[in-house]
């Protein structure tokens, strides 16, 4: 690194105790209202962001980044303004806090209500879109915790300009509920993972290996994300023109996410009917078919199309590719994505309710759909408003994380005197 | 170990497996019914249980095991017949699975249901207690979930039986799903709690040292539980009585739980009309109190007072023992609360209702008291009708956990074709 304090290391602990003693600050103020200065400041600052961006940019291409990372990584004018639109958006969502989510009376009089409150400190690991650092920020000081912030060190200068821009649109005892972990070295990373106590909560945004990394040596509670290995089954009975526009939309739409299709299980009674018809519409989109035998004798002579390993069937492949297995029925398609799944979201075509209703009782995912597209599992979606991720875990979240999922709760226990005895 | 299995180390994989595929079954089965054989074949198979136990105790004994764990290791007619009522009880309580927490409609005419569904295998690691393998069993059986339960080495013979027991009430495609990992080789707990996928959940059972033994070494998800450092700070305007009430119940009544007092904060102003009474209380039931300087000068020349060092104020005494400080008024207690506490039971004696509503805001633990002791926090006492434990974690469950904390949620979404385009 060529930056001046790259021989002093960050020092995470003091930092961790600076967002703690923020966070003490931010039940009780004005979270929406500052928000929107944030938005504001970030506008403001478009200048000085888009010159740390585009350092950012050059020292990618100089290090022969893959374009499709430098655009991720590279902001705009309209880009910054989508991220300060995206921060307003979330100031007026409702305040997820003091929420009565229960309560009731003891027999011996005491009062009993079970409230909705902050985390406290909450860090977040993420790779290079830098978006993740305005949009985590926000999502976490809605939610009433500091958030503790470490992106990639290709996005350093933009991460380094954009926090800087929004600690100066808050009040300075509320600052340091925003920390970014200025430091490109990764036993930072294994630091703020082993920090109990200190961070309540750790977010991963990325790819696999960052999550199998952070999931894998986190001493401190986690929220695993993001892996989608997500099925359609076709049964005897679907409508056809309806399971071929949800293969469409869940493969070809947008490749690239979580919740895309990645393999397609085909009731074989269906197969001779409908399979060449919907092979070549994924042909028109560029789509490679990696099949079983029965697929491929069904398919002979095809360009596209090419045998299917066990290893297939694992990927997610978040690109141009499609597995294809013809199964004999429901029960081979249940052990099939309970065998290959991530738990993330699967889906059916059916007109019968109660194959339906078996495909959703049995599959342990996330979420289980019905004659819809897999591609709804996302938070905006849902209704929530704004997305932290996709929780593929059954601890606290399941599914899209809106602001609920970054709260926390206590017990107020109010009485005259009650003791046990 | 003098057992003829002892040198075929248990296949951990294997069982978890089995738990898996049993796990399949039990949400569509009768489990209060067969929680009710389940009590039933525990009072049949009494014999048996307390002559494997019997040698557990005899076994203890001779490795020079303190009584205080030997009562907790040692059975009998009637602790048997209390951990079949518990198992009754459990039975009894509503079905946690197929609850509807929150549906709506989405603007393109989908429905979206999130409903319980079980975790699906339960790992749960404990200490001596035989009656911890038929509670977590019950608990786990009747939340849909299969358990996979590692006690102490200690009652090995005894979790033989009740687990041949209990297992044998279940009809045989069931039985995998209660799983005793039988082999003391702590490589087996190493492995449960690296078994991403296999397992979904690990609870630990037990004292400050196996817990923070699981929370470090878990890859799995993973609720902490019991620790508790709680205070009562008694406010300037308390009702002396009120306060004494507290004090007793919260120090005295079962010093070995965690819900139990181990400090005592009180304002200056109240110290000289109410602590040298307060002492006297706690002397007659053999308490000694580790005190601040000004409390040594208000009790100078008693017996049972000695000076607290910092590291008093940060210990659960989980017995006789009291940690005493006097404080200038709120902000210090909750300071110190702040520093020293556990985030598991707080509680404030005072009339001001705006004392009491900031002490409520600002103390972050899982149950905050006001005017009542601090020994409720407890699954019972909350009316969940059983309890797994007591979560100081902020990840899915704060407090006593009751059924509804070992449930998880999906995602039920149902249209007639709905593509996201």
């Amino acid at each position: 690194m060529s930056s001046s304090v790259a021989h002093r290391p960050f020092d995470l602990g003091a930092a961790l105790l600076r967002a703690r003693a923020a966070s003490w600050k931010l039940a009780e103020c004005n979270r929406s209202a500052l928000l929107q200065q944030v938005a504001d400041a970030l506008l403001n600052a478009a200048q000085e962001i888009l010159e740390a961006n585009a350092s950012d940019v050059e020292g990618a291409r100089a290090a022969g980044v893959r374009d499709a990372l430098i655009d991720r990584l590279a902001l705009s004018r309209d880009r910054l303004a989508a991220m300060a639109a995206a921060v307003r958006q979330i100031a007026e969502l409702p305040d997820p806090l003091g929420r009565v989510l229960d309560g009731w009376q003891h027999p011996n009089g005491m009062s009993i209500r079970q409230i909705t409150v902050p985390f406290g400190v909450v860090g977040v690991v993420y790779e290079s879109r830098p978006n993740v650092t305005v949009d985590a920020f926000a999502l976490t000081f809605k939610a009433g915790s500091a958030a503790v912030l470490r992106g990639s060190a290709d996005a350093l200068a933009s991460n380094r300009a954009l926090v800087r821009a929004m600690r100066a649109a808050l009040p300075s005892e509320l600052r340091d509920a925003l920390q970014l972990i200025d430091d490109p070295d990764r036993a930072r990373v294994s630091e703020l993972l082993s920090a109990r106590g200190a961070v309540d909560l750790v977010i991963p945004r990325g790819g696999a290996g960052l999550i199998e990394h952070v999931v894998s040596h986190a001493k401190v509670p986690v929220i695993e994300t993001g892996v989608g290995n997500c099925h359609l089954y076709v049964h005897e009975d679907a409508d056809p023109a309806l399971a071929l526009a949800l293969l469409i939309d869940g493969k070809v739409r947008r490749p690239g996410v979580c919740n895309a299709l990645e393999s397609l299980l085909l009731h074989r009674g269906l197969a001779a009917a409908w399979l060449p018809h919907a092979a070549g519409a994924l042909a028109e989109h560029g789509v490679t078919l990696h099949g079983c035998e029965a697929t491929l004798a069904l398919l002979q002579g095809r360009e596209g199309v090419v045998a299917a390993s066990e290893e297939d069937y694992a990927t997610e492949y978040l690109g141009p590719h499609l597995a294809v297995r013809l199964v004999d029925g429901l029960d081979e398609a249940l052990a099939h994505i309970r065998r290959f799944g991530s738990q993330h979201s699967e889906a059916i075509a059916t007109a019968s309710q109660q194959v339906a209703r078996r495909f959703q009782t049995e599959v342990d995912a996330a979420a289980v759909y019905v004659n819809a597209s897999t591609r709804f599992t996302d938070g905006f979606e849902f209704g929530f408003g704004a997305e932290l991720g996709i929780s593929t875990q059954k601890l606290h979240a399941r599914g899209p994380m809106g602001l609920r999922a970054l709260v926390t709760s206590k017990y107020l226990i109010e009485g005259d005197g009650q003791v046990r005895g």
